[in-house]
């Protein structure tokens, strides 16, 4: 049975040529039910435009990509991220996105153990507005290869103890199977986040054998080695019923036509039993 | 308080481009205490041309790396696994090296669970060759990042997993910063290692924040972000008797004249308070 499309969202920075309206235009009439944006295709336009575009479309809009990097050696820096985040979730709600997705962040010099505090400190501090806003905020592990300046969250364990603390219905996490799909407690976290009710967000795409670049080498689903439709079974046995998001950040699949690039997408998550 | 250099081992693939003649001249020149060996720099001159040298250098030999690879599709493809690794134990025996060093394998589409399962029937199937050479078995857990086709274990839990079932004091973990510094469970399974005597071997070099390249981009102690003393504090503190034995793979470092390399490994390792 191929997959429906209406489960599927695709990142704006999957297309990263693409303009927002490309990116909308060709996912609309591929038939595709989601689209996440990154905020580098709202600047150009401005976030009124971008929020009529995507209301028009008829599209829904799992997350605005990417708030987060509280750590930071100084009060005053921590404040001014905080600040920047606050701007993030308004941006967020004008664009009707469901959520917020956060990159923790992490600074060098800095232990793992301190800079998560920070991040709790810092997600406390903007839960008010999401909850007047309405938007959720989903912490992303991201894989250990970042741990010395992008997160200081590199597994679900950590993720949920930040959830487990500040206990809201507005935090939860986004599991990029990227990140995470080779940690062994990966299916008891999802389990677990299911019954928490912190499973906000499922990013797919693929682990690539030999990978070239630690950032923008990303493979798409069914060229690398990670069982995908297993994690996502998991996923839906938890409860998940969000939309299946593909992000890839690949300068090989940059470089193609990006027409026939969604085609190829397409297929792949046709492809999936998810 | 420099490090007393009699505490320092230096792999030989440090400094590549050298022979072990030439690895092993420069490191008795230098007081270093010890000298992990490669396989590949034993290949040209024979094992037992090795072993002399070794044994008149005076050095302390830790390791001989690598053995492992243990998960495989076919019964017929692990049992070779497994006569390699017996070759490689004897190698160990006749050089006096105190452990092999295990990289222990993973297979793409074989699930990691699965693929540990066969790592512990490897290392099972070695033990009484082990006990009888008295050649330690240190399993190496590698980075995340390497779980697509190198290791099936990843953190030292993994590795602890597989200790706690074979219950050999031939069969403990090689813990190398680069690997595991981003685990939050770190400094608890130094510990516990330490109270079930699996601490084996201890590797330092050091994550470089953008780091260029999957397998030969490490840094040397001071070019990252891996707080080096603290991590070594807690294997010091656990009772770790061992070399602190310098494993970098380093495409720069390579190229450099590896006497310079060499003064600069030295004056790191003074550098640390370990």
């Amino acid at each position: 049975m191929p997959t429906d499309l209406k489960y599927l969202a695709v990142h704006t920075m999957t297309n990263k040529p693409w303009t927002l309206r490309q990116c909308v235009d060709a996912y609309s009439q591929a038939g595709i039910g989601g689209v996440s944006v990154w905020r580098n295709v709202i600047e150009p336009i401005g976030v009124d435009e971008a929020a009529r575009m995507l209301k028009d479309s008829g599209m829904k809009v799992p997350a605005l990509v990417r708030g987060g990097f509280f750590p930071a050696a100084t009060s005053s820096d921590r404040q001014k991220a905080i600040d920047e985040n606050r701007q993030i979730i308004d941006e967020a709600a004008a664009i009707g996105a469901e959520m917020v997705v956060l990159v923790v962040g992490a600074v060098p010099g800095m232990s793992l153990a301190e800079a998560r505090k920070y991040v709790a400190d810092g997600i406390g501090a903007l839960l008010p507005q999401a909850v007047d806003r309405n938007i959720k905020l989903a912490i992303e592990p991201l894989h250990p290869m970042y741990a010395g300046d992008k997160s200081c969250i590199n597994r679900m364990r950590e993720a949920r103890e930040v959830c487990e603390q500040l206990r809201s219905r507005m935090v939860g996490i986004a599991v990029d199977v990227y990140h995470v799909w080779w940690d062994p407690d990966l299916q008891a976290e999802i389990e677990l986040a299911g019954k928490q009710h912190t499973l906000f967000g499922l990013h797919i795409c693929d682990w690539r054998l030999n990978t070239r670049d630690l950032l923008t080498d990303r493979g798409l689903m069914g060229d690398g080695c990670i069982d995908i439709n297993k994690i996502c079974g998991w996923a839906r046995a938890a409860g998940f019923k969000g939309l299946d998001e593909v992000e890839v950040f690949s300068d090989n699949y940059w470089a193609m036509d990006q027409d026939e690039y969604l085609k190829l997408i397409v297929e792949r998550y046709q492809g999936l039993n998810v």
